[in-house]
């Protein structure tokens, strides 16, 4: 098997127990064997067996991190709502927007209305700005096609969009995302119905999680946790979007499940809080759909700190809240909004992202792992953290191959 | 002189007495001769004069806007601030900051040290992203050399980064941005300072405009008028950084010059917002700042709405308070934290951007003007202004050729 060396690299490792901010060391060499990790420290110390013969490779001095991990996004959808977010800001009131055809049901509609091929090409065009900054594994949820035929297109193009872009994509079934129309009065029937499309899109391979929309506006405890066990039942992990509007218990209702995260959590309890550390639940921040939703209930991120409730940061990209596509964004965002470090908030982009989608391989550098990672032109993580709509990466490595 | 024919565009005018929305002319056509834009208007009524033996490109749809103009700029610095960020959220206090050197002071100092090869690469780096959204104005201003040497280095830096990357720079000489550290205690004598440098400066071609820092942490209002007069004297127009963290009235001295912006205003007071309404001076909206210092008092909009003053919106770039590189960043925040219309915030950064910087031959497409524009995989301006972090640029053309 060859190896290959990149050396001459400030490299932050993110390993968990490191002493140092980032696990960074500075001079570093980074080995790569089949595609994953085989070792990783201080130039001077890489073992003799891996410097000979190596394919080296000078990364001149770059920053060298974990590839970037997304863990939170509904990006395949049809349609567009730019002229709903324009009626708005010329004075539309909701009701109006909503008689107007437009909220989530105008994505629906047109997500139901795009053909595969259709629905493969305005993803793209959402994905690729997120690889031009390094992003190395994508969650993509379904949730607009909201029947069997159309939640099924949107896995299918989630997995080929993963395919055909080099990018490890985690699929998570999201049928409890709204109401479709055509059950209108009948959320305990949709929801018998979630349940009954799980197993049959989990047999075709489309389905890595599950996950609801549990609030007022969304689906009830009851309801939620009938999809659980539904997944339960496939073995499948689950996640939720809890306490986003309110604080509906949602989040101790998961993490009862194990559940991989919980996500946007701006309404989270002390009780919330306890319940996913004892689950290791890990907490997705959402800065985006705060700022865009101009919301002012901060997630409690002082109290994520007191139970050790390991948080991750994501863009939720999505056309009714999060129309987002940088996740770099979403790294100053969570600094600048939610007052994370940049040290947390990076961790939350790669180490926390990575375990927020049951993934122990990857998130960090160390052998063993997935040779993923990403070289930038910068100093620290804290740079990218700092700069609002830069972009220094230099270069994108996926399993030990340039992308 | 060969005529160039763009064709099979929606073309944005964003002409001020446009009927429709952005002046949008769909299956339009623009002419270009000798830089200057000859003709546009809808493709079926092109003169004949100006489709025989043009050279046609085909747009292929493409939505077609002026270029854009970021005009409030600090974008040459030395050093880095990122550490300091870094510091500050990791619980560090201003005063601490302060202590360990960091502030403003640290940007004057790395400024000064910089070589001016090492200024213009480091510049370079932050013009990039906001020349890959469009931008073919930009202005930039002076302000941390802070004697003549150094303020002149960085305006020659300036004026190299506009002939080196093909984008037209307006320089300003903020030499009334902070007091250096060696004229602590005599902000009069500095002033004194700045109003012999600029003559000097101006002399040797470094100088399109004057702009001061009016605040109570800042330069007084008789200070101010100071290094107003000594522009005014050599005809110079002058701007203001103005009622950001107070209203100190900066904005009527501004207009009594007629200024050719106010900046910030979120502390504009209504007699502000008549006296520049009177003087015709821009109000120009940095949405970056207010987002970075997570400050809470909004700009006047209703305000400037109801005096019809003109608003511009740009990224403010500067090391302390808005290390932003994306003006389409701006262009999202203008609309979901200031609640500009889409229509306002785009006109804000091509129609009334130009105006800023007291241009008349730009940020407009209409015979006559300068036939900078930009191509866009986009229907409207408002889908540019909704999403986060996309940049669908297709190309973008600087006086009739691409760049
Ligand atoms: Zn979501
Ligand atoms: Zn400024």
């Amino acid at each position: 098997m060859n190896i290959e060396v990149w050396s001459n690299a400030r490299i932050t490792t993110m390993a968990p127990d490191a002493t140092v901010p980032y696990g960074l060391v500075d001079d570093a060499a980074l080995a790569v064997e089949g595609g994953r990790i085989a070792w990783v420290g201080p130039r001077a110390e890489l073992p003799a067996a891996l410097r000979h013969g190596a394919v080296e490779h000078d990364a001149q001095g770059a920053l060298l991190t974990p590839g970037l991990v997304d863990c939170h996004t509904h990006l395949v959808w049809g349609g567009d709502r730019a002229a709903e977010f324009e009626a708005r800001l010329n004075g539309a009131t909701y009701e109006e927007i909503a008689r107007a055809g437009g909220g989530i049901v105008s994505t629906v509609k047109a997500t139901r209305e795009a053909s595969e091929e259709e629905l493969l090409l305005q993803s793209l065009k959402r994905l690729r700005p997120l690889l031009a900054e390094g992003v190395t594994t994508i969650e993509i949820k379904s949730g607009y096609g909201l029947d069997e035929a159309n939640e099924a297109k949107c896995l299918r193009v989630a997995r080929r969009l993963g395919e055909r872009e080099n990018v490890a994509v985690r699929t998570t079934f999201l049928g409890a995302h709204a109401l479709p129309p055509e059950f209108r009065g009948r959320a305990d029937d949709y929801i018998a119905e979630v349940c009954r499309m799980l197993p049959r899109l989990h047999a075709q391979g489309l389905v890595d999680a599950v996950d609801a929309f549990c609030e007022n506006i969304g689906f009830s405890l009851v309801q939620t946790r009938r999809v659980f066990e539904a997944a339960q039942a496939l073995g499948l992990p689950v996640k939720l979007h809890a306490e986003q509007l309110s604080d509906s218990a949602g989040a101790e209702l998961a993490a009862s499940f194990g559940a991989l995260s919980c996500d946007h959590l701006e309404w989270l309890g002390e009780e919330g809080a306890q319940a996913m550390a004892r689950a290791g639940t890990v907490a997705v921040l959402l800065p985006g759909a705060f700022y865009f939703l101009r919301e002012t209930k901060l997630p409690p991120v002082a109290l994520l700190r007191e139970h050790q409730v390991p948080i991750a940061v994501s863009t939720d990209c999505n056309p009714g809240t999060s129309p987002c596509t940088s996740l770099l964004l979403m790294l100053n965002m969570a600094c600048t909004l939610f007052r994370l470090t940049p040290e947390e908030a990076f961790a939350g982009i790669t180490r926390n992202a990575a375990r927020a989608l049951g993934l122990a391989d990857r998130g960090v550098l160390a052998p063993g792992l997935r040779a993923d990672f990403v070289l930038w032109d910068a100093r620290s993580p804290a740079e990218l953290a700092y700069a609002l709509g830069a972009n220094p990466r230099l270069a994108t490595i996926v399993e030990g191959t340039e992308r």
